[in-house]
């Protein structure tokens, strides 16, 4: 299947939480979360190498209307929930589209 | 496999030239290519939404001297090469090293 909609997050954690951030992020890829969805082609957590409060988030979907509809679900809203006492500021987003590739 | 080493590069191509960078990028996965090195476990392609001509490439190693030892290598530099002419400017680096996720 072919990603039409994706984007890139930046977020930095409240000071020492970073390692806390990246688990409830890879939470997503669990059973009944986002990240596993059929619709979610690309789920990628990463960090900085320098800064282990900055994290990083490279989504990409079968459409952007697939993605709100999830988004917009209970299991993804209770991610959210937990993700906003975690963050310092607001997340930074790219424009980003994955095309193809792998991960792990 | 762990990602000890990692980067998110983005390119900006010379006018018209976006396609062609993706499809060249996205050779780096086949046979012999950096990308299909167990070495690389994240490999990924994405672009921008609203420049066809802004690029991202997102990779992590098993370390950096994996990395750099396999991109010495001719066939990263035959790529290289190749990447070079398509190019407007310096790519811009960030410090971006992947935990865990999923892609295509």
């Amino acid at each position: 299947m072919i990603v039409n909609y994706g984007f890139n997050a930046t977020m930095t954690a409240k000071p020492g939480m970073g390692d806390e951030l990246v688990d409830l992020l890879l939470t997503g890829l669990d059973e009944g979360n986002p990240g596993a969805s059929e619709y979610c082609l690309v789920y990628l957590v990463s960090r900085s190498a320098s800064n282990p409060d900055v994290v990083h988030i490279t989504e990409g979907w079968t459409s952007e209307e697939d993605h709100h509809r999830i988004f917009a679900g209970p299991e993804a809203q209770a991610v959210v929930a937990k993700i906003a006492p975690m963050v310092a500021g607001e997340s930074a987003y790219t424009d980003y589209v994955p095309v193809n590739g792998k991960a792990f």
